[in-house]
């Protein structure tokens, strides 16, 4: 794989004049190398057109898949071109990300205005927030009016990708029992939307009747954005329409001063989530054979605290 | 909070020798204080006791609570001393960890012999990884004979947590739909044992036998461990024998070559965490004003990555 000033220039023109060639190698060659990555996408700020990105999370279950599903379908059918950027646990089998029950997007394939790529959220610390910020901006660049970043979970990682969307929506599903407290208290500060799928299982109203109740514990002023509740039932399209009124109204919202500061404390979280990735690329580069030798003797039994600490305070 | 060399001594042999506010006060420093938390962590080294880290996760729903209250149970009729590390969602109404039904526990708090703690996973990125090592190792320090590290779901830093375990469990319930080939999936190399909980729901046959499956699937070497598939009802305290069983059938296995061999890799996948976490700490503070200064042009509209770009191509 060329990575040199010359291909980035030859990729990126690739990427912008919508050739899929390019951009798939683009987006494969940001998953792979992480100075490569951050080279592209500082590269191509000034091509950017302003996507918006959508975040959508929930626990496996919750039915991500289908509402993301059926959130392509709308936004086709206005005639958006929509990327989806998956963000799976890597799987053992396949060593990458693994497509799951995707198949059930399968003719999205077909369509030449939506993009679908799953990402494996193995590997460094922060490589999944840094491979996913990346992989937007490609995208972005590449012309699609909509980026998904559809995650799964409420892990600390994950909830950094999510939280970096335009608009995120938090699925719920009733009837998940008491830990679910947990998962709400977590995701409550990120969510742009809440949608309660699966609202035709016993327990949607007291699921809803919670929410609300955590959402009014939080003080705000009058002019900040208050998280609607939509409910839906994606298998059946139902709710669906609703949840992208909600979507158009977060994204006028945002236009506000308000929103506007809000983008910008979010543009503030990526630059310390990027830059916590560029320190330790270059940290690790800078070790050079030292790290090497620092990992052998953990192999053979050193305390990796005291491996740690000899090796940065000898840099 | 006082943090010199003299301070970490006296902390030290608080801890060492027992002292319950000594304890309280070091994990709270941990928690709050990287450079501290590896200073306390490395200098702990020759007190350690060889303590048994259990990982218990699972996501929300599964009965993870019960389950680490059978299991606490469990060890303190073996006259065990247990410490549990409770990692949860960071929550915006205390600022820190929540609670939510370890209340459950609270009989547990009378009780000497038992420690239960709770970690905000909020902060840092790696953050939730770092002060979870730190704080298992002065655990470990102060004589609990085993730790418990219960995490919930299956996002990248947790998993990075339990896969650092002595001992993983995986909880599991029937009829969470298909989206748990993803987190079977995920999980399938961190898990030492699997737990099915709830098992009395329809559906406990068919996970089973499709965990059987996807087991079988992953090629292994005669000698090495194939993950057992316990079955229980923590409500009923049913399955709990049985999976403490096998949690010793593994440890019995970690003295093995292989076995040995595995806790050295961990320890190495131990060091990659570490050091990517000493490298964001003293790249940051290497920085000095200019991180402030990029902040501010961030905070201004400049785009993260060029200020990112320009921080660390300067320094």
């Amino acid at each position: 794989m060329a990575r040199n000033k010359h291909d980035i220039e030859a990729l990126i023109t690739g990427v912008t004049s919508g050739d899929r060639g390019s951009l798939a190698r683009c987006l494969r060659f940001v998953d792979d190398d992480p100075a490569f990555g951050r080279a592209v996408a500082s590269r191509l700020h000034e091509h950017l057109r302003g996507a918006r990105v959508l975040g959508i999370t929930g626990n496996p279950g919750s039915g991500k898949s289908t509402v993301v599903d059926r959130v392509i379908e709308n936004l086709r059918a206005a005639k958006k071109k929509v990327a989806v950027l998956a963000v799976d646990p890597s799987s053992p089998f396949s060593g990458g990300a693994i497509l799951g029950d995707r198949v059930r997007m399968s003719r999205h394939f077909e369509d030449d205005g939506v993009y679908i790529r799953s990402l494996a959220t193995r590997g460094a610390l922060g490589g999944l927030s840094r491979s996913t910020f990346d992989s937007v901006r490609v995208l972005d660049a590449a012309g699609f009016d909509y980026v998904i970043v559809e995650t799964v979970g409420v892990g600390q990682d994950e909830v950094d990708v999510v939280r970096l969307a335009d608009t995120t929506v938090v699925l719920m599903i009733p009837g998940m029992g008491d830990d679910i407290q947990a998962i709400k208290a977590g995701l409550l500060e990120v969510a742009d939307v809440f949608l309660i799928n699966k609202s035709d299982r016993e327990g949607a109203a007291d699921l809803e009747r919670g929410l609300r109740t955590m959402l009014s514990l939080v003080p705000h002023a009058d002019n900040i954005w208050e998280p609607p509740i939509v409910r839906s039932i994606a298998t059946k399209n139902e709710g669906i329409d609703e949840l992208m009124k909600k979507i158009d109204r977060h994204a006028t919202f945002l236009e506000s001063e308000v929103g506007r500061q809000r983008l910008l404390s979010r543009q503030g979280e990526m630059f310390e989530r990027l830059l916590d990735a560029a320190l330790i690329d270059a940290g690790r580069a800078g070790l050079g054979n030292a790290l090497e030798q620092a990992r052998n003797s953990v192999r053979d039994g050193e305390d990796p605290y005291a491996a740690v600490t000899a090796l940065v305070e000898a840099s």
